[in-house]
C-alpha cells in the first residue's frame, strides 16, 4: 500500500499547485487522476491554447503552464498513480483515511485533498450495439499504454485531434492502422490532419472518410468492425481493438457517493481553509463550491494556499506552523 | 479631474494584476502609489531577490513579476499617480467617490479597491535637530525626479542598495555628490559597493566612511551640512540636498481614518468578494484581513479577480455579467 501524508485525488493545475504549498509545510503528498497523464483540463481538453489570466503571464499556452507547475513541484518529489480512477475512501480507526481506485491501488493518508475539477472525464461512447461488452477486451477509449497496440490491427474512430494525433502514432507502432471518421475533413489542427492524409496517401495508414462503426463482434475478444460508407455499404475488417475518440464528457461520479456536501454537482466547503464538511477532507479548484466563486485556476492556487495551512494541522497535530516566506527561506527539497 | 471607474489604491503585485481582471469585465482603473514607482514591496523591498511561490513559475525575480504584470495589464491601459499619498476619499450624493493626495490630485471613480499592502512606506528619519523644518526645503528621503539635482550639491547618508544606486546615479547628474556612511563597509550589492569605492577613488564622488550627519543649517532653505567622523570632529559642508536614506518602514497612514472596519492594521473584508463595510469599497492583498488569511502575492491574485465580480455591479448597474474564459474570448484591449 501507497503510504502518503496528503492524497490528492486529481492531478490537474490545482491539485499539482497543492504539491508546492504542501511541500513547504513539509508535508509530502500523491497525486492520482483516472487520466493516464497530469494537467486535467488543460492537457486533456486545450493543451497548446494560450491562457490569459495566469497572472505575471501574459500568455502562455495551457501545456506549458503544466509542464512548469510539474518543474515547480519537482523538489518536493510526489508519487502518482494515473489512468485509475478513485472509487472510494474509507476511515480507518486512527481517522487517517485508505483511498481505492478501479484498480484496487490503496493509498493510506492523513489528509485527502479533492482537486477533482468537473468530475472524471468518460468517454462519449458511439452507439455501438454491444459495445460494452468489448470494453477491456478489445475496446477502449483512451491510449495508456501504445505498447498494448504494438503488431496488432488497430481501428480508430473519431475526427478531432486525440482521433489524429494517436493514428499518428500508433502508424508506427502498430500493425496495420485504420482511421475511420464519418466527415471527410478533421475538426483537428490542420497540420495533424494533413499528416494522416499524407499517410493514406503513402499507404500507411487505411482512412476512410463519410463512413462509421456499424457493428462489432468477436468470441470473448473483438475481431471484427463493421464499417458504412456514405453508400451505407457494409465492409467487415479484422481487427484486434477498437478506438473510438469522440471526446471526453466530464462527470462527478464516484465523488458524489463520499459523504460530502454536493450542491450542484460540486462540494461545499469553507472558504477560511477550503475544508468540506468531513474532518480531514478538503476539496480545490473547479470541484468546489462557495459564495462567490469563480471556476480559475489562479483561484485554485490561493485555494490551494489556504487548504495547506489548514491541512498542517493533521499531518503534524503537535506542531506549530511557522509562516515563511519562500524568498527569505527558500525551497528545501525532500 | 481624473475620472475613471476604478481607483485603486497601491501599486504593487495585486493593485497591478486588479486592472487584468478589472480590464477583463471592460471596467478602466487608474493606479495610484505613494512610491515613485509601481511594484510595492517587490520594488521597493527585494527588486533582485527570487520569488519561489508565483503558481507556473519555479523562480521569478520581483522585479521581473512586476514588469510582466505591467505587460500584461498593458491592454487595458491603466493610468498612473506616482509619488503621491492618498490622503482622503469623499462620498458624493450620487454615491460616487473623489480621492485626494496630499499634492491635491483628484481622482472621481465609482469604485475604489484599496491595494495598500503595510501602507505607506514611511522613511526612517535619523534623528537630527530640526531636519522635518527643512523637508521639502532642500531635504528629502526619496528621490522622484532626479533632474531636481541637476548641478546641485547633494548629500546623501547610508549604507544600503538605495543610497549607493542613487550615489551612482547622481554623480553624473549633481555637481557634487557627497556620500555619508557610519560603517566602512556597505549593507548594498557588492558590485554597487564596488562602484562608489571606486567613484571615491576617481574624484568623482565624496566618500565620508565612519561619519554621520549630526547637523543641518540654512534660512529658508538647506545651505550647510555639519558631519561629525570617528573622532568626532565635525566639518561643515556646503549643501542644497540632503537625502537620508535609512530604509523606509510601512504603516497604514490615512487609510486608518476612513471608517472602515480595521482589525490589527488591516481592514476587515468579506471573502465572498472582498469588500468592505463601506459599500463600493474593497481591499485586496496584504492590507485585508480575513478567517484564514495569508499575506502572500498569489492570494491577492485570487481576491482581485472575485473583488471584479462584484465591482462590475458598481460600474454597471444595469448590465450582467457574463463570464468568459480568457482561452475563449481572449483579452479584448481598450
Ligand atoms: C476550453 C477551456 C478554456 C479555459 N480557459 C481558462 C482560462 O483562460 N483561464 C482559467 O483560469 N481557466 C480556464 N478554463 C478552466 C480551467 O481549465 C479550470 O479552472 C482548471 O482546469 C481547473 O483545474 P482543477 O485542477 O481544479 O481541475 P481539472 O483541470 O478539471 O482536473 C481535475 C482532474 O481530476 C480528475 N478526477 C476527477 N475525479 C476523479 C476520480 N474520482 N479519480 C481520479 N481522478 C479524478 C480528472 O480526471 C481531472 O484530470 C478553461 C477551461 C476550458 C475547458
Ligand atoms: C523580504 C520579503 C520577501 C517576501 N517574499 C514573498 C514570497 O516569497 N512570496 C509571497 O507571496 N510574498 C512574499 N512577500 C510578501 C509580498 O511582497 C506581499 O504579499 C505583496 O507585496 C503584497 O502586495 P500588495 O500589492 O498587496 O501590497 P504592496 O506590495 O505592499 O503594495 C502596496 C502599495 O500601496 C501603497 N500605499 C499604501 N497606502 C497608500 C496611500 N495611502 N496612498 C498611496 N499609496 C499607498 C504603498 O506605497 C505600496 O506601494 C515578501 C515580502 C518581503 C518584505
Amino acid at each position: 500500500m501507497i503510504s502518503t501524508d496528503i492524497c490528492i485525488i486529481g492531478a490537474g493545475p490545482v491539485g499539482l499547485f497543492a504539491v508546492f504549498e504542501a511541500g513547504l509545510l513539509k508535508m509530502r503528498c500523491h497525486l492520482m487522476d483516472a487520466l493516464p497523464q497530469v494537467g486535467g483540463q488543460l492537457s486533456e481538453i486545450y493543451p497548446h491554447k494560450p491562457i490569459y489570466d495566469i497572472p505575471g503571464y501574459p500568455t502562455v499556452k495551457a501545456q506549458e503552464l503544466v509542464d512548469n507547475l510539474l518543474d515547480q513541484i519537482d523538489p518536493f518529489k510526489p508519487t502518482f498513480t494515473l489512468g485509475e480512477r478513485v472509487e472510494q475512501i474509507t476511515r480507518q480507526e486512527d481517522q487517517s483515511f485508505i483511498v481505492t481506485t478501479n484498480e484496487h491501488t490503496k493509498v493510506h493518508c492523513k489528509v485527502i485533498v479533492i482537486a477533482g475539477g468537473l468530475g472524471c472525464f468518460e468517454p462519449r461512447k458511439p452507439t455501438i450495439e454491444r459495445l460494452e461488452d468489448f470494453e477491456g477486451r478489445g475496446v477502449a477509449y483512451m491510449v495508456k499504454n501504445p505498447e498494448l497496440f504494438r503488431n496488432k490491427q488497430v481501428v480508430l474512430a473519431g475526427g478531432g485531434d486525440s482521433a489524429l494525433d494517436w493514428t499518428i502514432f500508433l502508424s508506427e507502432v502498430a500493425e496495420k492502422v485504420t482511421l475511420v471518421h464519418r466527415g471527410d475533413t478533421f475538426r483537428g489542427a490542420p497540420d495533424s490532419a494533413e499528416k494522416v492524409f499524407n499517410l493514406a496517401k503513402e499507404g500507411k495508414i487505411n482512412l476512410l472518410l463519410k463512413s462509421n462503426v456499424v457493428r462489432i463482434g468477436g468470441n470473448g475478444h473483438l475481431k471484427e468492425v463493421f464499417i458504412a460508407d456514405q453508400a451505407n455499404e457494409v465492409t467487415a475488417l479484422e481487427a484486434d481493438h477498437l478506438i473510438p475518440l469522440f471526446g471526453l464528457s466530464p462527470k462527478l461520479g464516484p465523488i458524489a457517493e463520499w459523504g460530502l456536501n454536493i450542491d450542484k454537482s460540486a462540494i461545499v466547503v469553507n472558504t477560511e481553509d477550503y475544508s468540506t464538511n468531513v474532518p480531514g477532507i478538503y476539496a480545490i479548484g473547479d470541484i468546489n463550491t462557495y459564495p462567490g466563486k469563480l471556476k480559475l485556476i489562479l483561484c485554485g492556487f490561493h485555494e490551494a494556499a489556504l487548504m495547506c495551512h489548514s491541512a498542517f494541522k493533521f499531518v503534524y497535530p503537535d506542531q506549530r506552523l511557522s509562516f515563511k516566506y519562500t524568498t527569505v527561506n527558500g525551497v528545501n527539497a525532500f
